[in-house]
């Protein structure tokens, strides 16, 4: 069948469903140069104001996964799955659940992306490990989640290159902001890992980049759809991004505090989560054990300490310490009324744990500490936070975008506390 | 002020009207390469989608005028008014037309463009006149101007040069159908020509870029806000397309039937529609004359033959005439109910006489003469038009083009006459 780019544009453009074969068609054609970029554009943006139905939506994701390679696991021998994060403040639930999970008995194949504005990347925060490297070869990566049963490492190229292309356009052309490009964009990555089951931690809140509950939950009944579509188990939990997670935000400071979580303690709130998510992962992969037992036997230390291991990591290393710090403190007595993550989240990048652009390299050891968490009384001259750095001149640009996004009310003012998991999608 | 493409196509993208600041400065960005190509063409679709209100399109036709050069022809002693058809089949009126209201009094100032697709184009006609050019310096069209009192010539390169670029962008982008662009890409050709009034023939049907009367009175009234907003006297008139205009269709074709109409002569709907946009072209100049009166003087003649030879042409010699004609002809008796505008003019195209590509040449002979109308009685054998091309192979497809358009009915059905003029706009 012969179609034009102009044609599947109008088509969009007044409100049809594209075919199948239009989807497919553009999709290759795109990938391969066919299809120019201005063309390209113009499609997104058709679709960011039009929409695409279900069947649209996995079919535009089918056709992403079928422009690269996927990875086959039916070789390996436990249950097989993935979790995906939409990305946070503070989130480092990767670090603690993907060894925890293993340690459950299934095998977790996560290839990872980097960090860019004010969320923080898997990759980046295990880059902190000495010694620890993100690119593995496929032998490599098959061998350790045989062995290992957990390997979190760096997607290789070849795979969705129609995502990676589409992404980079949506970025310059304003239509990032759409639902079934999101969606599709995302689980074109998950999907073609192979793993047999998915669950997908959808972050709602300023540090989010869904900002309602509303359009986290069109995102994440989006992407469940997606999954069960294409065959894969998929589960969304909603959880809360409105403050950041834990105490630290930060590269090596978040793998310390993950640590932490599987020595047995750690923040409540990261320890929640993670436990949360593994109950999923693990029911998902159709096994019947308690995460929360595997944490307190220490098993997933164990296999947290052969992941890095087997990746190059020293994990008994000390991570790197920032030579800069500075602490903020409270102005007067009362009680901490927000702790804005997405404010967090800026300042951290500013002192060096983000990267405004791809290439840019980020600071393992720049961060925040957190000294006390929403809701928490303070006294005048208790530090809230401490920033760290490897350059004092971010300072002053990293308070700046503090400014607001840390405020001490009255004494004796009430915070509502907020569920951490605000709703389950799928299932 | 400083802006960047995505704001600009954000604001758009989620309904807001830009501002006059972003538009000024997206137009000048996108003809300096500055707003990428895949940017401008998301800002495109957005605009079709969401639409821009009436300070919005003339704004934007300011800044595409802004982007090259005007003409200044206040040196020009008599008022300056010119015309623009959104083209048609079988749409010669230009040629009467310039001379006509020249010789009424006024100066016909018309940078004009070539046919693509199944519109023939002004310049394509002239240039059959053996030795006429299109090209003329400022200077010579200056002089015409003054002396002459009608130019019809190829625009320069330096006239809105973000509307040619934006223009070949829309073409590939499925981005073509908006009023707002399709109104201000004409208007800010028309409006940096600098004459001081302009009268518009807005096309509706079959063979129109405009296919129903809502759609062109749509177009009509935003061409004569856009115009009026920036201080030029414009009138549009609607008028019928849904059947060629006159017996004859083709570039060397038509210049002999526009002759005759010179010569007091022609189809009766080629000189009502000449003489009721001559007098639209007349008033708006403030002039106190009849055209049909200086028609019938030969006034126009003589003035159609001065701006023929001003530019090179010999408005005495023999045209071009194709070697090859085919007579199609009525299969039974009856009344031609329909003779298709659309269907004609594509069958003209394919014999040569308009091109699918700005690049390709055009044949000066060939095209297709009429020997009946709409709502004429024919009898069985009849001839009911005459296919003029250099190319005998190019016959089959220009048969297949006219399959459906042309129809014979019962004897006696009646058909509906449809009035030329359809509508008025402004004044």
């Amino acid at each position: 069948m012969h179609f034009t780019a102009v044609d599947v544009i109008r088509a969009k453009r007044d409100g049809a469903a594209l075919t199948d074969a239009q989807i497919d068609w553009v999709v290759d054609a795109y990938t391969h140069g066919r299809v120019a970029e201005e063309q390209m554009a113009a499609l997104a943006m058709a679709i960011l104001l039009r929409g695409m139905d279900r069947r649209e939506i996995t079919r535009w994701t089918t056709a992403m996964i079928a422009s690269g390679d996927s990875m086959d696991l039916s070789a390996v021998p436990r249950p097989t799955v993935d979790k995906h994060s939409t990305g946070g403040v503070g989130d480092k639930i990767t670090l603690p659940l993907a060894p925890l999970v293993a340690a459950c008995g299934a095998a977790v194949p996560q290839l990872s992306g980097r960090g860019l504005g004010h969320t923080g990347g898997t990759l980046d925060k295990l880059e902190s490990i000495p010694g620890w490297r993100a690119r593995l070869t496929t032998e490599e990566y098959l061998a350790q989640l045989h062995g290992v049963g957990a390997v979190v490492c760096a997607a290789n190229d070849t795979l969705a290159p129609a995502d990676r292309k589409l992404y980079a356009l949506r970025d310059v052309t304003g239509t990032v902001e759409s639902i079934p490009l999101i969606a599709s964009s995302i689980m074109s990555k998950k999907l073609a890992e192979g793993a047999s089951a998915l669950v997908l931690d959808v972050k709602v809140g300023s540090g989010a980049f869904m900002k309602t509950e509303a359009q986290a939950r069109e995102l994440a009944e989006t992407m469940v759809a997606i999954g069960t579509d294409r065959g894969v188990r998929t589960v969304a939990l909603l959880t809360a991004m409105s403050t950041p997670l834990g105490y630290t935000v930060g590269n090596a400071l978040e793998v310390e505090e993950s640590v932490e979580v599987l020595a047995g303690g750690g923040p409540a709130d990261v320890v929640e989560l993670t436990v949360a998510l593994a109950r999923e992962m693990v029911a998902a992969a159709g096994l019947n054990v308690d995460p929360a037992d595997v944490l307190a036997s220490g098993k997933a230390m164990d296999t947290w300490r052969a992941m890095i291991s087997a990746q190059g990591g020293d994990p008994s290393a000390p991570l790197p310490v920032a030579p800069v710090t500075e602490v903020v403190r409270a102005e007067q007595d009362g009680v901490l009324t927000r702790l804005d993550a997405y404010a967090v989240g800026v300042a951290a990048w500013r002192l060096g744990a983000g990267r405004a652009r791809k290439e840019d390299a980020v600071s393992a050891s720049a961060g925040i500490r957190l000294h006390r968490r929403e809701g928490d009384r303070v006294a005048a001259g208790d530090p809230i936070l401490e920033l760290h750095t490897e350059d004092a001149d971010r300072i002053p640009s990293a308070l700046e975008a503090l400014s607001g996004g840390v405020v001490v009310g009255e004494p004796g003012t009430a915070v509502a506390a907020e569920p951490l998991v605000l709703g389950r999608i799928g299932g």
